[in-house]
């Protein structure tokens, strides 16, 4: 099975980084096929350069669909995500959409965090597109721009620990979505020491991507 | 990876055939543990039956969880599994709610067709819990209990062809779910002839459950 | 008119302390008829021992239908209550949907103070599955499990009386249901010293049982 | 206890046969204290009457709350129903909100079956202000205003038999409300032809306003 | 074009006050007609004053509707807005849902910022069913009456921003509502020391009643 | 005040029949601006062309804005509104947001009355998004695609009337929205024929952007 892994950012890093995160959730069966925009946005973190992604992601599925029994929008808010799955017949799966979905199966209440207070409103939106709103507890974000999306990530870890603490013990979340591209990976390493179930979008996206291929694979 | 196919059903032949069902669907790398409710019901088909049999879930889960790294619950309207995901630190994944997860992520608008016209109902109540409604085209049966779910499957296969495309051209549909345990492994049978993907709710559950349990099995 | 009282819990003495708040509230000519379960748990205080619980209802309810008009399941969260409507002929009434419709009619917001933070997150399932969420301002709680719900009553004045003006003052409720069995009985207490309507959700589930008998049995 | 019958219309034959429908529904103490509106319209059938309506009721409660536990608004639509509920500290009930909370209490999926299509609009105003659309099954009316709400009830009963079937059968009601003051009484006759349990709105309504008195009369 | 801007409140400095910010924001095209009530309220400040004073809406209405091409309601909470919708041929505007559906195409998350905590509740009832709760941030008043609506606007304006920049960084609004009449006027005072777009009520009222009558008016 | 008119599909013929209904509909006072998109599609008829669409709505508001008091989407589906809004600092309004919004001020249910029945999901997503379902009495399309919304627009006047009636007489709207550019202008000519108010969505986009400009203009 081979599983298109799309981002429609134009950083070959961030692929890589969201590629090992990937291939650590797939089953030994998914063949994993990084693409990376090549024009574009370093980073996509608006709605307007959504919208415009949002073209460059079907114009990478146009191209690599041949190839491809699932694809993965690999950027959070799925720019592109309704309109992939109007004129593509492989099943697209977009991150954020996948980790609300994964949420609202494996917990009562999920909380968002992420590292940047610009991005709320905009994970706010995904939350009302799926339907699952019910069960979110809310997002969690640093105050200011305080944390490097690009720098080490260990220079966050303590930081997005506070929040998830925030998010457990003052809005009651037992689930935790860390949402982002530059988080990819740090679930493991944080869940030790975390009293809430981190959700990382990117497995999240691939693993469903191929489950929803199993399905519908006959 | 060793998921629980919880049949809270007496019925062993139903259990057969939905793990027949199961095992097609998930990777090579999952090993399913069938087990049958030694007591309870038949085949669970009101809300009262259900109440109990969701306690007898948790007693086979109780029994059975310490070899399993998730369980799916196999019958249609998930009895016990608010319950169940309370108490155990595995994740649990219900039919119902697998089947209309997957819906929301494979297509626009879903319906579900089923055997009989006592289950409206408790579907309604599924696709309401599920909180993703807005999605939901509606459910079709036959209007009177006209078909034999305990009887050869080829004789519903031309009424259920029937109820599909009244789904697909006077409600919208392009997906639709079979529902309930008899209609277990029909899907690809019928899918040449539909005009929507179906979807087998078995094959939904354990795949899902095996892709939850790779997210989080860190 | 007979109404059964159904206790799902094994508690006699809350069936006593519940029985007499219910005398209390129900017109002269009903006759309420006390069940206290024979098995089960000491106090149903999660969604797995309501899911035992609710079967238990069930049984309760087999055994002692024949001689009631009406029947109250006694205990929040209302264990059982959709499948005992399913098979049974009589009105059946659960404590948390009773209470929050009564707040409902009496008022504009209502709140829920109780004594456990455990209790919370099932409470706001009543409430969300009640359709009117809309009403609602929230639940309040100690922050720890400082209360013991089967000591002294008056141990629990001061800090109910605390909760309750934080859901006056802070959250806007008008209207304040005491939730759970072991505050059965204290609103009128602590009525003269609140500035919101107590609602007792047991006082509120027996008269509504009344009334749904007086509406029905022509 | 002393329960007000408002009658906003200025029919006092009306005021009579709801009284009749009251006395049989409320328990032995309770007195009925029936006042039919001094000026106004004959019969309330719009929004723009209702209006002014819900005035005349603030005037009645101003001038008769001091004999009175409760008041129930005796009007489908509960003209007035907020704003005295804001400024009269005693139990207010309307005939709608109350239909339909009964509806919600005795059954699974409730229908409004009325006498005029010209009613139909406001009716489905009623259930969504009530928060409980999501087990509406829908308004039934003759196509036109076959139906004569002044002239004797009995030629109604066949026409409102036929729109009672439809609820049940295409619908899926399993409670109807017979909604409109000239049906009051109407329902017990219906009920033995009846597929599903009918509900007479003033019945409900002086009930739940002798149930809500003894919650709140301590 | 001729557009009523009637004020159910019987202060005529208020109408003048309204007028002139109307006059402000309609095109030159319009004559602005306005209309004081004769009889009811110095300043409706509740729902029972706005039952009442919805059928003085109506009254006034029916009055002047023979010189209008389109009116509209100049009071918070918009009294009587359905009924006169129901009989009256012209569009009707009223000033709550104006400025709120205004809000829903300006930005993203709107706020109310008030005079009274008194208005809080009210002012929530129109955001529910104005339908664009979604985008609804909040409402901020004083604690207390410290502000005095009938004073001079300028002792009020520390406080409002006060309020306006607690919408904006704590609640996230991008859009803030200056609700009530006494308000009007104030928000282009206000605008350059603020850090969301500030609606006033009555020009959104007037523009809306414009806008609805060029689009009707073939 | 300059509204710019941004056509995203290249028909310029299809720009200059929507500008000659945006100027019966503005104030003497505004200056439309119409621009017509230089690449992209004839007709935005699937949610993958308003993907692409919107992206060249941002570029044509990068290059016109300087001109341009505020801005309107001249395509059903609104494409790349949110993101418009995001970037440009000056009110965008979409034709879909716009017709659903004026139809919630002029009437109490609307119908969407359209000339295939390829576009009734995608007007189902604007009718979701925008807030106002409640209201909503459905799409009406004819069965197939038997309208040429590119021939004479006097061979589709039969066909949209009998529509505009079912939307009527058997769905209960008293407003209907004709919906999709090809049918901008005719509801003038319908509107003496037809039991509903008829809006026409480039009327209320226009002026809409001239209220909303007003309002914010000081």
């Amino acid at each position: 099975m081979n599983i298109l892994l799309l981002n429609p950012n134009m950083s070959v890093s961030m692929t890589e980084s969201m590629h090992a995160v990937a291939e650590s959730a797939v089953s030994p069966s998914v063949q994993l096929v990084p693409v990376t925009a090549s024009r574009g946005f370093p980073y996509i973190s608006s709605r307007a350069e959504a919208q415009i992604a949002g073209g460059l992601v079907l114009e990478m599925l146009a191209e690599h669909q041949s190839e491809a029994d699932a694809a993965v929008i690999a950027a959070f808010g799925d720019p592109g995500l309704a309109a992939a799955r109007e004129i593509f017949n492989i099943p697209v799966i977009g991150m954020a959409q996948a980790a609300i979905t994964a949420a609202s199966m494996l917990g009562e209440r999920f909380s968002i965090v992420t590292f940047s207070p610009q991005m709320s409103r905009w994970y706010l939106d995904s939350v009302e597109s799926s339907g699952l709103g019910g069960k979110f507890a809310g997002v969690r974000t640093p105050e200011s721009d305080s944390l490097d999306p690009f720098g080490p990530q260990e220079s966050m870890h303590a930081e997005l620990l506070t929040l998830i603490d925030q998010a457990v013990n003052l809005d009651g979340a037992d689930i935790v979505i860390l949402g982002g591209a530059p988080l990819a990976g740090i679930a493991p390493l944080l869940q030790p020491s975390s009293g809430a179930v981190l959700v990382d979008p990117i497995a999240c996206a691939v693993t469903l991507a191929e489950s929803m291929t199993r399905i519908t694979d006959k």
